[in-house]
């Protein structure tokens, strides 16, 4: 069975958005993973459909209902549905590309995707919902958040990467960021190429590459040199 | 002003994707920003508008070449012209809420999405193009990362987000997660609302916030604390 995801939101005319073009929009069309939305609203209370409400203790923004987002988690997947519940969060951990592999060998997700001040605590522990960042910035919900995880998840699924590109050794390989990268023209507004890269010696190539990206991760990223754990 | 966009991509068709919706939508109507998009296959080379090439030194995937790049570049912003030129790219720095408050302080950007293995490195030095990253995953291409930026960027223009939410407080504030939410009702299955917030103690309610935050951040997010800068 290919790779599901439920996206439970208020905007389901953002979807499938960019995952509808390219590459994912090619691997929706063939059926390589699927992809269904949940409007949240269908679920909220009253004649209005309300879905949130003001926040316990004052402050600013709405708070969304655990009633009514638990309505529509339970409509989308039943208890027996073992996809991982997540919802999109600033306050989740933040997104690795182990985390995506692990959720690439699944059979999908339901994603909830958080709309103004936050989601209701109670429904996050009663329905065990995985919080999960993209980053240290604010969007404007949890929808980009959710394109974000699932373009990363998709390009990893049987099929849908072909031989375009080439998986997941691009980037983050042993740690490091990526080396820089040439090609054609050998010239370009007075700047070459390195001439170790031209120079059919695959060993100085490879030597050169790696110390490259261990220098860039030293000025750039020295939080993920080795000892230096987060 | 307002804040003017321009992205250069290979998938037009991805903009303005979720940033046509909701709020941005709206903004995006009523001109409080403006986005263009500049397919760089229009500045490929030859016949085949050919935009990429193998990489020198050989290895898998293509490489973006940087006259095609220049070219398109040169075509979206002028010399003249001042908007930060920014490349989305796993091997940037790491998008900051502080990053997306300057550049929603700024006339606009120019944001290259990458695609492929990655970008011809004299482009970037020759352009002087800022990478950006918005986390430490590997997307199918820089455009769902473009995406990612402006939403960030484009409610904290003026007129935006009106009070429609509560700006920038809302998370990471005094650098800590944000603490839980509950709203109505005051019971749902057998969970209620800590008693401290409907207690109208106002003090008492501001310290458990923030002491909930703290706890949130260190079992969470202990790189945030004070003292452990990344």
């Amino acid at each position: 069975m290919s790779f599901r995801a439920s996206i439970l939101t208020l905007y389901p005319e953002m979807f499938p958005g960019p995952l509808g073009v390219s590459l994912a929009g090619r691997a929706l069309e063939r059926g390589d993973f699927a992809l269904e939305t949940v409007q949240i609203r269908d679920f909220g209370v009253g004649r209005h459909r309300m879905v949130d409400d003001t926040p316990s203790g004052g402050g600013a923004g709405m708070v969304m209902r655990s009633d009514v987002v638990a309505a529509a988690l339970d409509h989308a997947a039943p208890e027996a549905d073992t996809r991982p519940r997540i919802l999109m969060s600033p306050r989740g951990r933040p997104l690795t590309q182990e985390r995506v592999r692990e959720l690439a060998a699944g059979e999908g997700a339901v994603i909830v995707c958080g709309r103004f001040e936050g989601v209701d605590e109670r429904v996050i522990a009663g329905r065990g919902l995985e919080e999960i960042s993209i980053g240290d910035y604010i969007l404007s919900g949890g929808e980009v958040g959710a394109l974000v995880l699932l373009d990363a998840v998709v390009r990893l699924l049987p099929g849908v990467m072909g031989n375009a590109v080439s998986g997941d050794a691009e980037s983050f390989e042993g740690g490091l960021l990526e080396h820089p990268h040439y090609t054609r023209p050998a010239e370009w507004e007075g700047r070459t190429i390195p001439p170790v890269l031209t120079s059919g010696d695959h060993g100085a190539v490879a030597r050169w590459r790696h110390d490259e990206a261990e220098r860039l991760t030293r000025e750039r990223r020295p939080d993920l040199l080795p000892g230096k754990s987060r």
